[in-house]
């Protein structure tokens, strides 16, 4: 480590240090507290510790590396790769040492076992440290002049060989330990959990074992969402995905919280339900990647404070009305057997924190994977539900809240809405001329006018509009004046087109005409309308409200989390005032960024504790508690609001001249809890 | 603290330092690391920090102590005391205030609930450091503006008020958490394990939990025996035995080495058969003491290894041959629900370490008791069993054996022999010049030549002769000079006594002439003195090896464990050479030394670390190791044997005159494993 020592940089983490020649990359890497994986502790048999040489000059860094300044091809690495196949730049940095300046390339995804692979476009590196290690070890044979116990002594191997200190070994394995360690000729492989202080064996193999997975799962009101990936190579072997079956004890939320006020055995019921699907999503994602479910080490969870409180056995019911008080926050870690997951029984489980008692861990997922704070930009982060939680902040703060947007943007409440499903209308544009609307239908790849439409459509069936198709209908219908700034349906457009009809005493727009046939007739309301600035009023409400808080005007970035938030438009989302003014480019979909937050938990254990933190640092901000919600609820009805100027979407789209108007909302439309009012009507 | 504040002195500890006026006792006994119970956390509720003060002039610490030197008795104190008795020279440490010099007497014993006490003679007094604490918590009620979950509230209401840092609440408990703090109106108890750094709270209650207890349990072979304490107060509330029932499966250890050997599911069934019975055992204790099973939340367990190693569900076949491997040596901790015992759901099991392949957690804890390693004395502690389990030591080094002695002491391969019961024969004096004997039987109180014995005799029947009748019988006999020094009965006495018979080639002693009906005839065969002969032998020379270990000629205590231990005189116990030479008062039987053990490790932290340490420290003599096992098992055979003199022995008893005679061991009269040889014999 001396001045004139070779100097190795590591990519991509960029750190660097100086090292005697003859250290091997390994212990360097290490040293800097680089990751690389090893399996075998340096043995050159588990291949997991490749690395390969960046040449060239770095003139930056003032380094030239050759792959020549490493040490001569080893008969270790000759053994190694006559058994397994690696590709011919790389090479095991237990056994390769350092003879120059080097800039050694790291590999996030090194490949050991044939496997079914999956890329999807979405799989994000992470960097890894995961909790779960698998540590070859060579243990002492028993010896009647030191009768040591055999997991004694394999104990004391893993802590000669890996440093592990305070180790224990899980009561459920200590009756195989003998026959293992047998099996194995003395040579076996300890999965070993450490994590926040507390270090178990949980596992073990005869040999070398050289695979172990984890599982990262999104448990949503509707869908479950799991991801299995090696836990030694980082990469995503399968994702799959399966409906909640909690959905018929009832479909949202707050229909769940009251079957369990409404029936004694419910809680249990959905607790059972959605266990036993996750252990079916399991079975699936390990078929679909040849992996034996007993290979399953690890297991991360997220979801909404009711989701989580159900899937961990807890009565939800106090968070169905004030305080909404969660039974848990903190993360928690315990053994999956506990909850009877088809994975190794030793296998363990982490819960991300919940925010709040509406902003659960798929929001800290969600926070982890977008981290507002992890740098200056004040990002916004929206993940649209029947609650919307919302998290605002950067490095310096984080804020959080969620809004009582209700269901209208998944589809609920409006007359024509379904769920994003083949043959519901996603997109739409209106001419504002002829006031004709062209729309584009899940399932079909054209637009309504191009050639080939028909047949697709007739194929498909139009069935109605899914959560994006509605923002944007009512977004254009706000654009070319057919909607007033105040959400009024325009009666005299009727002269200027049939599509724009009377109900009764209001107006709707004919979206689609039906054809009398299975295709109905598809309308957009007044009620419509007016479901939508509800929504689009709790949530742009709550969002200025946390904007208060951190004193600002405007948001950096806007990210929106979740199905409904990949497929609306950013456009559109800012047209009716779903999110405040913000350049169009810094607003975007991020899908299932929850889960990619519980798979950074599952595969490093410094963002487990980075999230941790956070959450405790958080301010929590309760809207029902805060009198400016109503005012700024009131005054978010408006297309736009009139809550701010709205400069970037006033440069993107040509806004109609009349300004909105003072609305005062309707009697009982004022935003509130979906729950405390459902619990009224229930306790009639 | 300064010079002139008062001096308070603790007993029994003996700890001692200044308070300033005002010091509330019970913070005073803790900054001395005294330790006095408390639930409540110093509320005045539960009653467990009681103290008295000793009053008077202790010159030898200058101090006066008076109760007037504490506070005024206050108006916390007069609520306790109006709701349940306390004794009257009792306060409450935590609300009585040090105001001059004090002798405070910290009880070992407060009885707080009304409760069935069965008082022991052997009951030793520990000191207590439990690990398991119950913690009387006020916790802060949901607020909508901090978010923190009920979990979380309580954890953090246990670090505010008892300093638990780390804690976490045990998974099955977490769906409990809210609707107990609920029940409790955010008052609850909380059962807190705290122990080698892992810190949980295991069980939960609404309001002030004032009853915690705990279990001391000993696996022998023959017997299991269970005591039942308070964690509170230390008091044991019942006692209670029972046949182990894997006595079905084999008698002694290695038939039932064997039988898991021959039966596929042989160990499962005898694990089964334990638990079991250690579960009616439990139900036992807790009826007896009128405790519900739900309050039990520590269980401590002793055995030997093999009933240790089938207890926790592990095979024990690798005990049964060379090297005789331990699959665990260590102490474990592990939830009882794991082995599914009927206590508490979130209990711990902690089992004491074994010493080695031979010398289990039984002999861990009859050193725990007896404590060679606390003292100057070198202490020799014999637990005589099949295997006969040897600890010998001071507080500088102790060493371990065990010596393969058989089943002989336990009534097994004696012609007459039987287990301690009523109707065996347990002591017996023969004249030397009628060589007539008195004996004396278990059931009667009466010796043989007392008026009633008849009539005593008549009721129960003389069935046979027990270990500590064996013993005496033998010892007499030499005594006598019916037998030689080299253990063979004289046919020359015939000519003296009709008691002297011949049988075959060798002779007999006949101690018991029956009465022709349910009575038999009892005899002393020469077989029989060649199998005591044996016993002794290989027991000695195990003593003797250890003895060489140390390099020192004679003991200065020796102990006796178990029942055998308990029951044969120590005169005997010398005169046959079944313990080295020794001041008579300076060996005793020590009981259930082992099951004592298991309670000094149930109530305090501090000896479950004693004992670890210890136990990693104690050098293991492995007998079938040494060459020089043999040398002493041969000399050791005569009496009293030729490897030592006999100082003492002989100031107690008149010794005859003849020598002891060179003496070979018959062929095939070689101390050894009797798993070795019953394996052989299995397997042909």
């Amino acid at each position: 480590m001396a001045e004139g020592d070779p100097l190795v940089l590591f990519m991509p983490s960029g750190r660097r240090g100086r090292f005697a020649l003859g250290t091997p990359v390994l212990d360097a890497a290490r040293s800097l507290g680089v990751y690389v994986e090893s399996v075998c502790g340096g043995r050159g048999l588990c291949g997991r510790c490749q690395i390969a040489v960046a040449e060239g000059q770095f003139a930056k860094h003032g380094i030239t590396s050759s792959a020549d300044h490493l040490s001569a091809w080893t008969e270790t690495e000759t053994r190694y790769t006559a058994k397994r196949a690696m590709e011919p730049d790389r090479r095991l940095s237990c056994h390769a040492t350092v003879q120059g300046d080097l800039v050694i390339d790291v590999p996030q995804d090194v490949q050991i076992n044939r496997q079914v692979v999956r890329k999807r476009a979405e799989a994000r590196r992470i960097e890894r440290d995961p909790a779960t290690h698998l540590c070859y070890v060579e243990v002492e044979r028993p010896d009647m002049e030191k009768p040591l116990g055999d997991a004694d002594r394999l104990l004391a191997a893993l802590r000669r060989d890996w440093d592990f200190d305070g180790l224990t070994i899980d009561f459920h394995l200590l009756a195989q330990v003998q026959p293992t360690l047998e099996a194995g000729d003395y040579k076996v492989t300890a999965a070993v959990y450490d994590d926040h202080g507390s270090r178990h064996v949980i596992a073990l193999w005869p040999g070398l074992k050289n695979a172990a997975y984890g599982l990262a799962v999104d448990i949503g009101s509707t869908t479950i969402a799991a991801h299995l990936s090696s836990l030694l190579s980082g990469r995503i072997l399968a994702s799959t995905g399966a409906p909640n079956p909690q959905i018929r004890f009832g479909e949202d939320l707050m229909s769940r919280v009251s079957y369990v006020m409404m029936n004694p055995d419910g809680r249990e019921a959905m607790t059972k339900a959605v266990r036993e699907a996750i252990g079916v999503l399991i079975g699936k994602v390990a078929a679909e990647a040849d992996v034996p479910e007993d290979d399953i080490l690890e297991a991360v969870f997220v979801g909404n404070p009711i989701m989580h409180h159900l899937f961990l056995g807890i009565d939800p019911t106090p968070l169905g009305g004030a305080p909404f008080a969660l039974a848990v926050s903190d993360a928690l870690t315990f053994p999956a057997r506990d909850i009877g997951l088809p994975v190794n029984h030793g296998a363990r489980v982490y819960t991300l924190p919940c925010i709040a008692g509406h902003v659960g861990a798929d929001a800290a997922g969600a926070t982890l994977s977008e981290g507002p704070h992890r740098g200056e930009p004040v990002t916004l982060l929206v993940d649209v539900g029947t609650n919307a939680e919302i998290v605002l902040g950067n490095k310096h703060r984080v804020v959080a809240a969620s809004s009582p947007t209700g269901p209208a943007f998944e589809g609920a409440e409006i007359s024509g809405g379904q769920r994003a499903a083949p043959g519901a209308i996603e997109r739409v544009r209106i001419d504002p001329d002829t006031l004709e609307p062209r729309i584009k239908v899940i399932g079909a790849d054209e637009w309504s006018d191009d050639p080939g439409f028909d047949e697709a459509a007739a194929a498909l069936g139009i069935t109605g509009i899914c959560g994006s198709g509605i923002i944007e209908v009512i977004g254009e219908m706000f654009l070319a004046g057919i909607i007033s700034a105040d959400g009024v349906i325009e009666g005299s457009f009727a002269a200027r087109s049939d599509r724009i009809v009377q109900d009764g005493r209001t107006w709707s727009y004919i979206l689609a005409k039906g054809d009398g046939g299975g295709n109905p007739e598809i309308r957009i309301l007044q009620t419509d309308v007016r479901a939508i600035q509800l929504a689009k009023a709790a949530l742009y409400a709550g969002v200025r409200l946390l904007m208060d808080k951190l004193g600002i005007d405007q948001v950096d970035r806007i990210r929106l989390a979740g199905a409904f938030g990949s497929y609306i438009d950013p456009k559109y989302a800012m047209v009716i005032g779903l999110v405040p003014d913000c350049a169009l480019n810094a607003i975007a979909g991020v899908g299932n960024a929850a889960g990619t937050g519980a798979r950074m938990a599952l595969l490093n254990r410094g963002h487990r504790r980075e999230i941790e933190t956070l959450v405790r640092q958080i301010e929590k901000i309760e809207t029902a508690l805060e009198p400016r919600f109503q005012e700024h609820f009131v005054n978010a009805m408006a297309f736009p609001n009139k809550v701010e100027p709205f400069p970037h979407l006033a440069a993107a789209v040509t806004l109609p001249e009349a300004a909105a108007t003072d609305l005062e909302p309707a009697a009982g439309d004022s935003p509130r809890r979906r729950g405390g009012r459902r619990r009224n009507q229930q306790s009639q």
